[in-house]
């Protein structure tokens, strides 16, 4: 197909693999920043979020049954770039007094990749009238954004904990 | 230095030097996204980031000059991978009626990782008592989220003009 041929459609479905992939190498790197964290409340967040990972993978999944499209990922250097980093970090800063805001740090970074690809893949799927799409990306979404919360908040309660 | 040595400041200058090489490829990409944007307000809003670009990059240097250090970039694999994404889906979809969706998509992937980052480093300079860094890094996380909200306002107006 030429590209200029292409539509919103085949755009949906690129993204939709895109960040397909990107949950499966994430589902991946949890384990092992549960395993680096050096708090109990982050290696917890990590295990909280992997079973949550494996359930938005499976919202993933219907929605390409719903498109009559076979569930395939589509390698995303942005994912890939994104876990390089969180791995670097982990092995600079390994058992320094440092390490977890940085773990914590890369894992907003990947919270914060997954939420921009969700807003962007609700909005089309609102735009081509895919509302059980939509509904299980706001699914997605909204969880995403609770992690996020909930790792800004481990990172202000270790500020606090340093102050008092 | 051994790793277990290392310090929050270590870390926080990593990840300066991480979002300062970030920038500097965000200002190269900047005008090919311009110039590939099919819509004037898309193309606009552009070059309005770019020159706001140049005052971030400015204010990094101010920080890294509060901290005696030269301001100097790490490569960062995660916007790289981000960039190298948004350049695939300007080539895949050019000329296409997706283009400017796929490059709204594309800007607010970067949008969001800096908005992480700099999330991050503000929290950090707060508790390394960093005031005027902390006080810097807070300008450029506003105006990314001004930037975001502007480019989500954006894709959400051709979702209307296309429903009207």
């Amino acid at each position: 197909m030429a590209s200029k041929e292409k539509t919103l459609d085949d755009l949906f479905l690129h993204t939709l693999k895109d960040i397909y992939y990107a949950e499966k190498q994430i589902l991946k790197s949890l384990p092992k920043m549960a395993k680096a964290a050096e708090s109990d409340e982050l290696r917890q967040a990590f295990e909280l979020h992997r079973e949550e990972t494996e359930g938005q993978i499976d919202r993933l999944e219907q929605i390409f049954e719903l498109l009559g499209k076979p569930a395939r990922g589509v390698a995303c250097e942005a994912i890939n770039g994104i876990i390089e980093e969180s791995k670097e970090i982990m092995e600079d800063f390994a058992d320094s007094e440092a390490l977890d805001a940085g773990i914590l740090s890369s894992a907003q970074a990947v919270e914060h990749y997954e939420i921009t690809r969700y807003g962007t893949l609700k909005t089309w799927a609102s735009q081509l009238g895919l509302n059980d799409a939509a509904s299980l990306l706001d699914q997605n979404l909204q969880e995403e954004k609770k992690t996020d919360k909930l790792l800004s908040q481990l990172a202000e309660a270790r500020v606090n904990a340093k102050a008092a």
